[in-house]
């Protein structure tokens, strides 16, 4: 798959992030000529030392993506848009609904937009969720599964995966939306208690902490890695006229809140799970159990998820365990020493592009 | 139905339009307490002449829905809300969509979100629209059939209906979403041309001028009277415990373009259909045919459309008829004059009510 990136340009929005910064670098080493969208919102889970090992190989561009004026110049003449930016939080999102609906549908609004008049007709493949599909019907869950998001970021996550879905049915652009699972590995935010269950239970193992599971844990999760999830986005980047525009991506097992806390605990040194009442404010907003039905990117884009839970923990506690100083409490904004160190990264503002 | 509203304390958003109007005057007659709260943003339809008739009854707040300060104090108390504030127009949308996620949107989540704090668990019936399944699978349209706007007007109108299913969801209100047909009647905001081809058909014939139908006319479409529509309004606002909370609500007939041009054509003096083709910048926005199968809310609200066709054309040109002046070029701004004959209408400013 990577050989179809040599020499292409292509963008990453939020590519300071978690996925985005992971996709960014497999991006870099595929030949690419890379340009990373990020605004470095506050909880976003943007840290400048995700793109330290690519330093020298990417342009960053700082500033919102509805900011188009900052950019348009990049969008021309992009190959793919990889679409990643975004607010993932589902309580923040219920504690603040205008934030998140800013962050999340009209900044896409503003970026769709720039792109249909910039780079009409490209590939975008979008970070969407399975949060939109609320609590599950039945299991495992397909694409045809109903949408009935349980908080304000399934709704405006959802509506950004529509404009995504107009703009191809009128031909303007050419997307593609991924509804992603629980997205775990090197590079996560694992600092922000606002980003998921599992970056905190990795946090929690990594300090040594018990791993608090809500109530009895026995709610069915399917934790993907991060290099699972960087496959589909590469294949959706060069797939072509698939038949359908949505996919699943989810891991390969389905497995219990509690076991992920074990086997995150069991890895680590010191750590156990424990079993706490389940917050009343989180109750609202829990979709009880869930798994992806994934047969549709097996079946249209030869996807596969590659990596069994245990293994990608054990990578993912490494990961960390080493660069323990950037995740446990990243700097928001960077020192001038810690900047030197990554002064090579093409740090582009709106003055310097447009 | 109408005997649930006596004495009771009811709110229309959007109350100076064109079926908010109607409902506003239905409810006075049942003996409610009514508060309209209205925009009058430019284009979507209101007009001070649609409540003339109950100047004397209704208090009205001119207000963007989700300047939610301007009317806090009206929340407290509040029966029933009828959520009919919102911009109809599908190509409007694709001209300028951050208005309309603006007016569609944030201005619901705004309104929810303070209706959620002032009258917790409230009865709201959301004026929502059949725009958001797109170009359909199969005929009848029932409400399971997937979400899949052809316009940003349906993206913005489906996220605010999702508000309305997550607060329900949540126990934080309670409320009914109406999946609306193509609705025509009195008060119809028929100077707009945006807001639909129904509207333009009636000004067409009104002005003596040939109906121009687009390509063949050979598309379905099941035009439901506002009678009708109201009923079904009225019927939910007092809807104990409904099993479904989304309901179609359009005509009985399955009329073709053709036909419903004709028969407004046969109904007025002079006018006829002309037959042209097909614009190009609404091809993309065109759903094909459409009609509702409205079996649920037979089954659950008793709910059945009554007016024909024929029947509610004549009713519809008789009352343009009668009062052209004020709906071919209604005033946008009144004059003095003009405000003087209605000036019993008890028009509240942010000041005197909160």
């Amino acid at each position: 798959m990577l050989s179809g990136y040599q020499g292409k340009a292509v963008i990453v929005t939020g590519g300071l992030g978690f996925i985005g910064s992971n996709l960014a670098i497999q991006l870099v080493e595929a030949g690419a000529d890379v340009t990373v969208i990020d605004s470095m919102v506050s909880g976003c889970g943007a840290n400048w030392c995700n793109l330290a090992q690519v330093r020298n190989d990417v342009r960053v561009i700082v500033s919102d993506i509805g900011s188009t004026d900052q950019f348009a110049r990049v969008l021309k003449g992009v190959d793919v848009v990889f679409n990643l930016a975004g607010e993932i939080s589902h309580s923040r999102s219920m504690e603040d609904p205008e934030r998140d609906l800013a962050l999340n549908t009209l900044s896409q609004l503003r970026f769709l937009l720039a792109c249909r008049e910039h780079c009409p007709g490209t590939r975008v493949v979008y970070a969407g969720t399975r949060q939109v599909y609320g609590q599950q019907e039945s299991l495992p869950v397909d694409e045809r599964h109903p949408i009935r998001p349980l908080d304000f970021n399934g709704v405006h996550k959802h509506a950004a995966a529509q404009y995504h879905q107009l703009l191809t049915r009128r031909g303007d652009l050419d997307c593609i939306i991924l509804r992603l699972s629980n997205v775990y590995g090197p590079r996560m935010a694992i600092h922000l208690a606002h980003q998921g269950f599992l970056g905190v239970y990795f946090r929690m193992a990594l300090e040594g902490k018990p791993i608090l599971v809500y109530g009895e844990g026995e709610q069915l999760r399917d934790p993907v890695h991060v290099e699972d999830v960087l496959d589909a986005f590469l294949r959706c980047g060069t797939a072509r006229e698939p038949r359908h525009r949505i996919f699943n991506i989810g891991g390969s097992q389905a497995l219990s809140l509690k076991e992920i806390a074990r086997t995150i605990a069991s890895s680590s040194r010191g750590s156990q799970a424990l079993h706490v009442p389940f917050p009343e404010e989180l109750r609202s907003i829990d979709i009880g159990s869930y798994y992806s039905d994934t047969l549709r990117a097996q079946r249209e884009l030869g996807w596969m998820p590659g990596v069994l839970f245990e293994d990608g923990v054990r990578d993912a506690l490494a990961y960390f365990s080493e660069h323990s100083k950037h995740y446990l409490e990243p700097a928001t904004h960077l020192s001038v020493p810690e900047m030197e160190t990554l002064r090579h990264v093409k740090t582009l503002r709106a003055s310097s592009v447009s």
